[in-house]
């Protein structure tokens, strides 16, 4: 992660959520009170997200302390303590919403992920996400995915070449499209190349592509594609993902599965904040803060 | 929409995603070639997001001409041209994904706000957003909502006062607060309190609030707590709302009925970019661009 | 205040006035040499801005201490040491005028605030700033009418609805519009809806208006357009308010009286620096800075 | 003016007062609706910000005219038209305020600057501004002043070396002063220094100071210290000027006179928005917008 | 190029130069002043950089017309004439320093670029550049390499992996650490693994290497090492590079020169303005502007 | 330097390589490593840039920390250690190269200005530098020809009047041109004017500069000059300035000699990063960090 343009984005969320203030707040809490909060799962998955919250009450108010309770990426079950925050109730309160939309979102991800690592586990498939984020989030969303297990694909259209229909229709064939990438191309970039039957893999095979995305097709299909592009190409499969059929897929011998829904539909984790008194402080680690 | 807000925001998501350059594009397409493709449903639901697209491409480059060919906020069925986009066919390859994941991510948060608003039809209930929005996106979040037919709750902690639990707590009591929100908060903004119970909902009338929020109760509770606030206060249920009940919910006499899933949990309505010969242009509007 | 604008609002402010560099400090007063200035009020008022020196100084050079004499928001009189500032000579010279600049604007914003508050002391109406606000200050102004004793009205014109003649007009009708406010505003917002007359309060009140807003009424008109709205609607006079008629218009029992005057025509407070030998500080707080 | 740091204040403006949204007219007003409005003077003076009036409405709706029927600088009188506005109602309703707060503030300055100016017309000496200006308004406020025929003196600490008491105090002496001024600052920058007695103003001068500036001086000290500094150095008056005064104080042949209340205190010029029949547009430039 | 980052390029550029007025210019010309002044080569070069002089200028003032001579990218010969600028003498003078500064260093860029990749005409070898830019400009300075004939390495940290010697000590050793970064880095980078030795282009082929940098060897070295690539990775000779040597080494067979000194030490290529009567303009290009 | 705007250039510079991630280093290096490198001279010059390294580091991870071995703005000789590094591996091998691009271009410029400074020695003519600088990177440069002992020009077009050939052009003449800067100029900036010939020369001290601009004149010519303006006006020496030829210009007599050269054309220092065992830190300065 970029900090800097994490931290804008937190700054960004703060600004949306509090504006030119916590009305509520500011009018009946007093100044002075102090509050313990603890954010707790109210269902199972993979916690993502808790240098956001740390972010958000850094931001907020520099005396409100957060101490994780378990490991950023690992597996909670119902009722897990996941952090305890500690200091002014007003900042408490006033972070609450945007430090849990960000948690939960992040978890979301990171769940879904790791139900798909684990449903590959023993392959040799690795699990990748695509480009198919809410705007604004990709570099979270994309962390996400790392936190479950997953890994990350290209970040954007400037970090990989990926040659898809529409650009080889422009330029007149695999050949040339593949070709004019290697002469204009960083050689640090490898070249991939969109494939929809066996015919394209091969075409794409010859015109030296490095990676071939194996777009829609199904497990036979797969694995004859795999079996072409042995020793010569890297396989990526995409396109009718699911937690049913991905395991089939994996089995074809693919080296990596992109999953768009990943990171298009996020289902929220569900964590809430439960409200402590606030002078009982066990947890607390006293060099936070 | 804040506009200038929204072009930032569009700004930076094609930052996140184009960065440097796209290396594929400016590798393989040649600078001169022109190209056109429409924008299709591949399931059905309700639309938003097509002014961003605009604001993608305008952004993007302003050669690239975008021709709606159905109302923002209307239903589509499979199959359906959602819009026709003409111009250089790097811009068009380029701006592509950005503009669906705006499009995609819009779409699926107004349909179903739709379906939900379809379910309480001929009720008194109004559907509302929450706060539980992906940080970064809560305007657009709410313009969905409201383009699925959803009226929306305060955009933040700025524009209404929502007293919760937490508040009450730290105050010493429901008539407390209220009264130093009365005292301080300006006089256009309304004091809403959250309600767990009968008791809480008398108690939070008698201290003169002016919504009551109706949390997590069952139907029957919902229809006493509506009785007992009729000519006193508005009623919002909120908490557990589902497909299922929400229409069980609605019929108790709510106001509102707010659901936090309508923007915390989005599925992306699944809709893709079909290109097209760039010479035959009937749809073109000869006025836009 | 939201910190992260006001932080921001500073640094224009500095780099307005300091741009390249203050030459004639950086020419003339060497880099290590220390000194000590006293904010000295030279007229009687009350203080509004300490924290906008706090932050002047923290951004221009963190080894500057500033020890405030006197609380934010109290009254001073004559020869009133307000603050201390201990540190580098140079920092101290290059933010003098931005800190002061800040402090005296604001401080004639209490100031004036405070004598309206006064003036209408017994009664029941708050005195109420407007947006007729110097673009940019409204935040910062609008505290200041708070650390005077006033209240503040809507922030912007996203945080109240109040429909005025042209409103009106363009609506046709005041229940016409009263009802489209309703029906697409958020129900946290009241609807405040201006009259110039009595025929008017009593439409506002038939169309179900929250707040009445009387518009250049004088004492008798106000006291029956008050006894109108008992029971129905606040209450609000504006238009034509001086240090001479406040009294009279709060006797009339309005609830509130809005002043443009108290943020568009401000008397800066006159304060200045004073520099002493700094060897001496008898009043520096040892834990500041 | 720097045009693109004077477009940033205004998006900056119209962010602070429009925010997340105009809730009244959008819930009123239709989309379609057009209007007409007339700026009206309701006192006499100079009329200044009329590019801020444009530039607030062109970045608000481009569709809105904005035609000036007084030039920038010129005197109005009370009813005189100054610029009608033509366009969607809705536009034209939510850029009133921050239209009407620039042009009634930077109005308020040039009228009292014109007034200054008239006041000591026909001696040598121009009014000129200081550094007290509402932090983050100083362009603006040195624009009106000019306006209202005044000059203006450095825009900061950046354009211009003015040696203060304490820069005397830390640095051993006028004298040295200078010289160390002299051999650091650019060429092209000239050094004035304050002096608040006659000994003062020989010693400056002995330093080879280029501007003196006279403090708080009466008439006659005035007059024999513009006669020590003919042919050697610029004078300025600064101190305790008032309209009644100013004129005595320019008779006395000082080159200068600098006004710090034009700034820093200032009453905004009664200026507000008739309006006017839509269909109605005699006076719209056909060329405008 | 991104062109709202060059767009924000030029923003500050002119900021930094033009602050808060050009004094001089304003002083001095009358506002209605039109001039026309002609762009010329005063040394023989490469031209790059005309789209920001035509960006300087339109932001400055749109109503300037630039119209290009020759192409961007061609080799001009002393006395060219390069572009011409038409319009407010005001604009034409003020922006004259910041478009020349851009278009001299930008041409300096492309003509020792183009110098060295004529000097390898007829081999393999492409030249490229390096991470050696000045803060700030290395999109620019990438830009202007390519305008010369030259080829880009990575633009920064994140679009390819290259591993030098300190990443290998921290990781334990070549084949670990490229084991490591196949495991993490997305599948579309390549892998460059830094070499100073014979054993070491072995250890970095053995460990997988995709590209081999072949540090700081003479042209026998690194004959011997592109023998030991040929068909198991591409080469880059980097080091010690001169307009001499660039020939001998370039005859070695290796993929890639990369050359610091083409962006960290550039001589701005000498072009200046000349003006001409602004009547004539035989050469404006009506349809430009 | 005013070092806000500094500190978004270092942040800009290091998104600008850092981008989305160091790959390499966060795929091979270990969280936890730490690292120690030494900033080490690879040829002779004076050092200029170590704030900017400092800050790279502080922005990077606040745990590097940063230790001068030799002063700001001092002379080194090969192989001098210049500054010391001790943190985390990851933070000191991502921030190396923004860290040297600053160190080496900025201490490029100081190295070549106290060249021509000892050139110069025992004249009276001061160096200084000219607006010829890389867009952006003006401040920087200014400060690096401090550091190498040469004298700031004006840095903009804002804070010194300097009349040429085309301002004296577009007003009619030397006299009106002077006359016009003299009535609207604040009068802290001095009036500077190109005179290629004796007979400008004349003029222009007719019209009543305070500075002369020499350009392009030989040493008799210069001489000739400088005997014209004895006493009424300074003198710049401008143009074909060379390391040859400095000295005759500098004793013509000139007060000022400028060269466009010291910031348009730069030869980076050169300067390295050696890395050696982080246990061992002899060096290390307990109070950094």
């Amino acid at each position: 992660m970029n900090w800097r343009e994490i931290e804008e984005h937190v700054a960004r969320a703060l600004a949306e959520d509090v504006g030119i203030g916590d009305v509520t707040t500011q009018c009946i809490v007093s100044d002075d009170a102090r509050g313990r909060a603890v954010v707790v799962a109210r269902e199972a998955g993979v916690v993502a997200g808790l240098p956001l919250v740390e972010l958000v009450y850094g931001r907020l108010d520099g005396r409100v302390q957060v101490a994780r309770l378990v490991q950023e990426g690992s597996a909670v079950s119902v009722g897990c303590r996941v952090a305890v925050l500690v200091g002014p109730t007003r900042a408490l309160l006033s972070g609450e919403r945007v430090a849990l939309n960000y948690l939960q979102y992040l978890s979301g991800i990171a769940t879904r992920t790791a139900a798909l690592v684990g449903a590959v586990h023993g392959t040799r498939a690795r699990i990748v996400d695509t480009r198919k984020t809410v705007p604004g989030l990709r570099a979270l969303a994309k962390y996400a995915v790392r936190q479950g297990g997953g890994t990350n694909h290209r970040f954007g259209l400037f970090d990989g070449v990926l040659i898809k229909d529409n650009h080889i229709a422009a330029s007149g064939g695999v050949r040339e499209a593949v070709c004019r990438a290697r002469a204009v191309a960083s050689h640090l970039l490898r070249i991939e190349v969109e494939a929809d039957s066996l015919a394209q893999v091969r075409e794409a095979l010859d015109a030296g592509a490095d990676v071939i995305l194996l777009d829609n097709m199904g497990p036979d299909q797969l694995r004859e594609a795999v079996e072409l592009c042995r020793g010569r190409a890297r396989t990526e499969a995409s396109g009718g993902i699911t937690a049913q059929n991905i395991r089939a897929v994996a089995e074809t011998g693919v080296d990596l599965i992109s999953v768009g829904a990943l990171t298009h539909s996020v289902t929220a984790l569900d964590l809430g904040l439960d409200w402590e008194p606030a002078e009982a402080c066990p947890e607390r680690n006293p060099a936070a803060g």
